[in-house]
């Protein structure tokens, strides 16, 4: 009962979140969604994410096994200056190359920090593997870099959606995924499964998925989704689910979540 | 330079969040930092995190994975009723035994719906790996289970956090994890990152981190948190940071995030 994976034409993703904030529930992760929403608007599909803390070999290993499995992966935390950011050591070591002062990087950061400010913490955030290229950072200075297909960005928010942003338009994707939501007030997903998985079975190149939902006004029901590259049979799926929704006796509503 | 893990003595637990519409990026996770929260809490220490789709041979493998490599395991999500909740039939492969009706949670169930309710989908929650010791479902009834150190939940939060107040008193935890927080205005993690990192090497045993803000009103500056098990070498790195901060010339603001 595999589902299939309907975006297999489509460069392939993972994320990597580095912290212990994250693990230790500190912080909530704000990184995952937005790289999930502009991936897939890129055509590049998102098939795992880790949350890993801030542990060399940990890291090492993780990366070197997501690079391998992955046409991109993304990082996300850990290249600040302080003595936990280790993300960029780990890096290097995961690509067999040597961390070292990255000149161009070093330059800029000289120049904006004065003498006295350009201190020995922040001078290792000019220290990128051999090979880096630099990811510009328009928030706070210090790069984020992509190095074969690792990209490497920071951990606070509005820092990483600008690097990705400086990256967008040069990685490769592929065609983006499209989708239809219908949401049925007062249905169950027990009640409309039968007559869902039988789209699904019509539908093979599409995912199909059903989540309830819950209105803080007490209006319950389920939201149904259809996706995947191939528009013509999202057509199709998308009358049928809401001919399923208007035979069940409820009304199909299209469009976003009901507020 | 890998920072030591501080909570060696406790056990250890990963998450796994199973759905297509996290890495979709339809869906933000609501269920990673309460778990984190709750499982600080117990002294049980979250090592790490998966979010993976509702594909078959890719969720038996990574159950099979992290059930080995953590003292716990808990899922998030698939073990609805419509034909992309696979994660039960997935579970029983990944533990070598049978997925089967369970005649309590088929009776419980049967007794809820009407006879015409009661359908295949519907039944099919009755069903789950040989062995599972349920895990009562006060929200919706379906029951999630523990099978082994393998901790099956839904993935709809409401129901995810009923099942795991459920769990909670009945798992072996650890020494509960202990931290401070302070808050440092207009400070830079360049400019205290010397000093932070001396702290933590006469701290060992505890991990520390240093988190910046930006609040809307335009104040930023950084969050300098310790943590671990031991409360006297806390209370030693507590004061430790407060006059690092003094020393920088900043006040030192300790507690809850500043608004």
């Amino acid at each position: 009962m595999s589902q299939p994976s309907t975006t297999d034409a489509n460069p392939t993703a993972s994320v990597l979140v580095i912290g212990n904030e994250i693990l230790s529930g500190r912080t909530q992760d704000a990184n995952i969604n937005f790289l999930a929403q502009r991936l897939g608007a890129l055509g590049i599909t998102l098939r795992e994410v880790r949350v890993i803390p801030d542990d060399h070999d940990f890291i090492v290993a993780t990366i070197t096994d997501l690079r391998a499995r992955y046409d991109h992966l993304f990082t996300t935390g850990g290249i600040g200056p302080t003595h936990d950011d280790i993300t960029s050591e780990c890096v290097a070591q995961a690509m067999g190359v040597p961390w070292e002062i990255h000149p161009e990087t070093f330059a800029l950061l000289e120049a904006y920090f004065t003498r006295e400010r350009f201190n020995a913490a922040r001078q290792r955030m000019a220290m990128l593997p051999r090979g880096a290229v630099p990811i510009r950072n328009p928030v706070s200075l210090a790069p984020g870099y992509s190095i074969g297909n690792v990209h490497v960005m920071a951990g606070v928010p509005a820092i990483m959606r600008a690097m990705f942003d400086e990256l967008a338009p040069g990685l490769r994707g592929g065609r983006p995924v499209v989708s239809c939501s219908w949401y049925a007030f007062d249905l169950f997903e027990g009640g409309l499964a039968a007559g869902f998985a039988a789209i699904a079975r019509d539908y093979p190149a599409l995912d199909l998925g059903s989540y309830p939902f819950h209105r803080p006004d007490g209006r319950h029901g389920v939201a149904l989704v259809a996706k995947g590259l191939d528009r013509s049979a999202l057509a199709g799926a998308s009358d049928a689910i809401r001919a399923l929704i208007v035979a069940l006796g409820a009304t199909p509503q299209e469009g976003e979540p009901p507020a």
